[in-house]
């Protein structure tokens, strides 16, 4: 076997998934099951995380939850408390209950302190978040690092309450407990890892990010079910910001192991991709989602690296500089419905599921079958037609492009360019790349160089 | 002599050939010439490649054509039999001809196998080619390297036939022979060669590639006259690709020799130029072909390197990579008349024909006046007053632009930077900056570093 | 101390400097400054030359006006005789005095040789310079380095002219003297060199160049005012062309002293700023200047390089290449009143004036503050929060770009790019991210590098 059938042949298992994958139908088991987490009360500790993460681990073996005591300090951070919260509400002025956790759970301020007390209209106010632009939506707030209590709510429902005494019950605690986070390691031939990284601390946003967390675990489990795998792969579920400072804490050779990465976000929504480059810009998986932009039929925007967003940021921290980058839809704070309750399920659009998903194995396609080919005929072209090649890699419509890409192949394999270097300069998707240098090789006029 | 006088007197006697040069007037010649050559049946073999090849040879002294045996293996090709076309026809069910290669000689699918006997309508069809969207044109087709027969004709007259049996006539021979191509050698004082070459091997068809080949001739000619040139010039006519790689097999030391190179094709029409780079994409012809197309005041379009194409594919491969571009007008299979009959002389321009070699003209005096300068003054601007040299290149309405050469030549003559980066960082035509050169070269402000 | 902590320091104080500047009263100052040196009649040498180099010296402690005799060789070229003008009229016909040098010093040819005589009206005209297309304006015109005589006139008068005899006095000398020039040094920290640079040899025009000397002479007091300065700042006062090459003469080892430096002109009408690169296109400077035309609030458009245009094509001359740009408003050549009398003081705005000294702030507050950091806590983003970090940094409207200032510098500071790199980058004016710097350097959570 030369250097480079093994990358070959894995990727074709991943393009032989994706014939078999019906995004629109799988869009629909997807949305199941972002119903289904969608309720419950996740913050970046506790038990609505715990419960997540054992939800991920049903569906995926070799899953591993990890806890984190509190007090445990993660490179410059510590882990903080763990939060629990019985029950949060307001009574009016009347009695009546005029905001209540159990009916949103973004209702309450993300790790709102305890309190128990009657206070003025004026005086509770400083407590009351809300959206003045859109006021039949509840913001979502939290304080995870300056101790605070507070209520989140329509700005209607604020502007309409009267002067008076307000009850509030802000029934929570925090006490020593972990901080929780979850991943999969799928191995592969070579040990150097592609990782895949969400954040699942979020409480009933649908968008942000269950949507990624569904597709994330779908496509561990498409790849967890394959025979071989070249890379090995590694998914990792965690609370945002400290969650990824915590993996970071106990991955601490990550740098020499990560080879390509991506942070998933906001993937269920109707817009096409945007992919935010790594630190780097030009990594391998920076030419990667670069090939996929040009030959994508979705839309994609390609943008430069900023230092402010997701988990990304502390993966591409000068420590680390992981090659990671980061793959959404409309990124974080530019739809609408960011971070309040209008990003509910409504507005997750099962086929777009589908797609993101079949999307990453697109990517995955290229990673697993990347690789350095020598052309064994170099001086002119080789004779094509003698040895049936254009025949042998298929004609109909697509003739042309195959045809352009057995040329580009034994043009560019000159033992130093490997086939996303072909692909991006032939503006030819990857697949027909990997098509031809397959019937290349099997011609004897391609010799892998290195994978 | 210091370094680079000879290169700038080289490239002053292109620019006075250019002087004398009328394209108008030469363009009717030329495309007298192809008036002459357009009737003759060519093929990738045969006499009447052979009689073309002894037309060129009629007109450069010193041309030579080659014959390659039937069977010789050139590189990973064999030399194919030779073919001869005696006679092929069609009769109808009425017994009339209804289609007759005497009549023209695209009519014959190229390399058609001997066949003789009567077919049912049906059974005919089979072996027709024709063009639906342009019922009066004849295609141009061939089959080289798969044995078949076949007529190409007017779809309007292959609709019209009429049911019944037709009898066929393919009167050809393929036979041990010998494949034939030429070339010319015009020595210059530096054994570093500049390559042209066409593809001459086309039956009836005017602008592919008759005219590039008239023009290659002039060209030559025009060269070949000079009392002394810096480069040495090869001129290249081969039938397409299996003459190119025939050309590569007997000159494997090609890539020590060629210093820049272009293929021709389809210089005859009225659309402005197309440049396609080299692999390298910035060789030195790419950047001498990116002034042009910054300072001529024909169109121009620049194109990045693609294996698809004319024989630039040939000098492409891996094993040679060649310096050599692709200059065209409209590129093979943008121009709807491509490969049909409709490629007549009536598509042919006299004034395109001979401003097209006025073009290779300015790309040669380009390249024979290059050459790396160093200013002897180069602290602070010399004075250029004292020495008349703002007098001494003349004025008039372009004295601006001649005393921006001056200085521009002046300031980055640093003895790493040639004139040809000068004048694409200046932007302005090589001619000025070669002026330049030659008149602060005269006030011995500057000298030659490296021609 | 650590590095960078001076540099910061620095910087800070020219950000002060500039809080305090009001550029219209500013502006209105430096206006009539230039009311004021507005009719003295300039050339390259002379008395007008030099009592404007000696009002310059009245403004700025320390500055040097130097005289190099006539004869001494500078460079390639030779100090000329010194031009003095005493009077210069032509009578006409009737005796009345059509054009006279006391009524505006342009009238006169610039270094015009003596001349007494009379002459007929076809012979006069020879020696007349006038604009068709502007009638009404007197244009500029020297002879600096030809023997001539001349006058230049509206060419409404000139037209007007009737034929008859014409008495003409030129009384002028031109005598062996000196080229006088002027320089201020301003020793800071660092002996590397910032030099400014402006052409003062104009007579009676106004943007052209009394703008920039004006300018100039502001920001030398304001920095020559300073407690310290980081780097040494050299102001260089010249006659343009001669003045350069004699000051280049004079100083043999700026290359090794300038870090930079800019060719202010043309800083005083109502167009935004034109940047021309120096010659190596990319050097410090350059970069300063591209962070500024992304940030600053006045238009900004970055030219290339080009060898013509004021004294930057001296300092950029292959024998020195000094890293010298060119700040100006509209450039030479571009605005209709150049080099005519109606650039005089109505072109002058003001508060135009005033804010290309604060531009000129702007730029010094880079260059001081540049500096290269390391990230203390390079392992995933330190917690901000907990150090007040966000706080220290003020909030308001402007605090996500405090924020993302305080992100940039953390995850570029990795010992290799400097604040400026971070800044361009980021898209982020320079002072939020040398803020950033500071609050993250308080915080030991940033060292210097290097300065």
């Amino acid at each position: 076997m030369t250097p480079g059938s093994d990358a070959l042949a894995a990727s074709r298992r991943i393009c032989e998934l994706m014939a078999r994958l019906d995004p629109a139908a799988e869009g629909y088991r997807l949305k199941a099951s972002m119903a289904e987490l969608y309720p419950w009360p996740r913050s970046i500790t506790g038990d609505g995380l715990r419960r997540t993460l054992d939800w991920i681990g049903d569906r995926l073996p070799g899953f591993v939850r990890r806890e984190v005591l509190t007090g445990t300090a993660v490179l410059d951070w510590e882990i903080p408390r763990e939060w629990t919260v019985r029950q949060a509400w307001i009574d009016g002025p009347d009695g009546d209950r005029v905001v209540d956790f159990a009916a949103h759970n973004l209702h309450l301020l993300g790790y709102s302190v305890p309190f128990q007390g009657t206070l003025p209209r004026a005086e509770l106010d400083e407590h009351l978040h809300s959206l003045p632009e859109h006021p039949a939506w509840i913001p979502y707030r939290t304080s995870y690092y300056r101790e605070s209590w507070g209520f989140c709510l329509p700005h209607a429902t604020r502007s309409a309450l009267p002067d008076g005494q307000y009850t509030v019950r802000v029934d929570t605690e925090l006490a020593p407990g972990a901080l929780s986070y979850g991943e999969l390691l799928l191995p592969g031939n070579d040990a150097r890892e592609i990782v895949f990284s969400c954040h699942v601390c979020h409480p009933s946003l649908a968008n942000d990010n269950l949507s990624s967390l569904v597709v994330a675990v779908a496509l561990a489990r498409l790849l967890g079910a394959l025979p071989a795998r070249r890379w090995t792969y590694r998914f990792v579920f965690v609370p945002g910001t400290i969650g990824a400072i915590t993996w970071l804490a106990e991955h601490p050779d990550a740098a020499h192991r990560v080879a390509a990465g991506l942070v998933l976000a906001n993937l269920g929504h109707a817009d096409g991709f945007t992919y935010q480059r790594t630190e780097a810009e030009d990594a391998w998986i920076d030419r990667v989602l670069e090939l996929r932009a040009a030959t994508a039929s979705e839309a994609y925007e390609l943008r430069p690296f900023s230092p402010f967003g997701y988990d990304e940021r502390q993966y591409a921290s000068p420590g680390f500089r992981l090659p990671v980058g980061r793959l959404t839809r409309t990124p974080h704070g530019e739809y609408p419905e960011y971070h309040t309750s209008a990003d509910d399920l409504s507005l997750i659009r099962p086929d777009r599921l589908g797609r993101s998903l079949a999307e990453l194995l697109e990517i995955v396609e290229i990673l697993e079958g990347d690789g350095v080919y020598r052309n064994l005929s170099p001086r002119g072209e080789p004779q094509l037609g003698r040895r049936d090649l254009y025949r042998s890699i298929g004609g109909g419509s697509d003739g042309r492009e195959r045809e352009l890409a057995l040329l580009w192949v034994l043009n560019q394999s000159d033992g130093a360019r490997s086939l996303l270097d072909v692909a991006r300069r032939a503006g030819i998707p990857f697949r027909r790349i990997r098509e031809a240098a397959e019937a290349l090789a099997a011609a004897e006029l391609l010799e892998g160089v290195r994978a």
